[in-house]
């Protein structure tokens, strides 16, 4: 998908919402485990469910890595489910030599269907541009995550008494563009995202704190946001986990609802 | 497996050898493509081959990932496969938030069942102490890779003038022991790997840089060996790939055997 497609069912749905597909058989309603692909049968529920109101759609890749090859099925059944106009991100934060990259990009992008995968810049520029040459496909970069190891390395200073995700923030603008390079930008608070937004003011953010991580929406449209909206804010377990019974796909939709009119009104007042 | 028996075995094979299990369709004997399960086949034959010198294998995620749910089934083959007292390393550079990291090392320490995992660190402490905390498992972390990209962040220089991979080998060794943390250096030269040695004198290190990625052994046991060996060093394609005919395992074993005579005399000289 290329950018102005994403930017176009941004304003058609009035939304940047992205739903976490963090689908866990411990925490799915007990009625879906008779079915013959339980994770599956959850996804395609939410995914009903909520596409109305999502934009962008992010299974978690580890949650179907550990149930091993039966997982990866359910893992390609949920992506061939998902509607095709809705951007799609492999959460996988791989990275690797050249050579290893290029394969993790072949099966993500060519063996699945994926529109964006997340990578992490540790082992630097010949470990991301394997996945920036396939074409209508986008990295999405670890640049300041939300976890508490945050800021174990991230922010360390370094050279130009620039914070380490200021480097991977500049560095990477030399790799890719704004039309294949997004950046994972944690939600913490408004001026942090602010300073973020100033080192790359026309990628898109991948926005994880919204909900069971905690932060606040409106700082992060205040100071995120730009002219091509710029924003996709993910919410997992606070959409799909929203009730654990039979119901639990209304809820969904009840929460991703909620949702999206809230970033109805930020799009009219930031956008 | 504990550091007590790897380091037993080391000294009973007189090698410090990895395989490195990159197996790829497009390089592999085509006489193998009419196998029900090539991968699984090649391995298999490798493994048969070259076990009297290796005290260690690593497939390398990406190659099997690529294949689908079908490149898992091999892998799983594979793992089962591989002599017990032989340790087994995947290499697959994970490492996300808490509990998404936590399900990686589920699916790498008890759906399969490998020896240890390969781990990103940009994420910090809570990414990779979930990896951690499996009894005889091993985290095996990103501090020196060998490839070009490691010039843009991990030779950076940091808060204190350390460069970000001291930073690395630093903070975490309060996350792990030596018994349960190893790291990756690349073997770059020998200055470099006595630097890294400084910084985590009693860890073990695993070399990817002998063969194709370059990088001198003797340099390597010189300056990296320690009272344990400390060492593995891994070998893929220089090995796996040395005959693409049907003599491709006799030839691997040739190039193991050459590798673990001069690891033997290594061993003998430096440790």
């Amino acid at each position: 998908m290329d950018k102005k497609t994403l930017f176009g069912n941004i304003q058609q749905k009035s939304s940047f919402l992205c739903v976490g597909l963090d689908t866990d058989l411990a925490k799915i309603p007990s009625h879906l485990l008779k079915e013959q692909d339980p994770i599956f049968a959850f996804n395609r529920e939410i995914i009903d469910k909520t596409a109305d109101f999502a934009v962008a759609y992010k299974p978690n890749i580890a949650f179907y890595e550990a149930l091993g090859p039966k997982g990866w099925e359910s893992l390609q059944k949920t992506l061939d489910y998902i509607p095709k106009d809705i951007f799609t991100i492999a959460d996988a934060k791989r990275g690797d030599i050249g050579n290893t990259s290029k394969l993790y990009a072949k099966a993500f992008f060519e063996q699945m269907d994926f529109d964006s995968i997340t990578v992490a810049p540790y082992m630097g520029q010949d470990s991301v541009s394997p996945f920036l040459e396939f074409e209508d496909k986008w990295v999405i970069l670890l640049a300041l995550t939300s976890n508490g190891g945050s800021s174990d390395f991230q922010v360390l200073e370094t050279e130009g008494g620039k914070p380490l995700f200021q480097q991977v923030l500049e560095k990477s603008q030399r790799w890719g563009s704004d039309d294949n390079l997004m950046y994972v930008v944690g939600a913490t608070n408004g001026a942090k995202i602010a300073e973020v937004r100033k080192y790359a003011p026309d990628h898109f953010f991948l926005v994880p704190g919204v909900g069971a991580q905690g932060g606040s929406l409106e700082e992060v449209a205040k100071y995120g946001m730009n002219s091509n909206c710029g924003l996709l804010v993910n919410s997992s377990r606070g959409i799909i986990y929203a009730s654990d019974g039979a119901d639990f796909g209304d809820a969904a939709r009840a929460e991703a609802s909620k949702l999206q009119q809230e970033m109805a009104r930020l799009l009219e007042k930031y956008g």
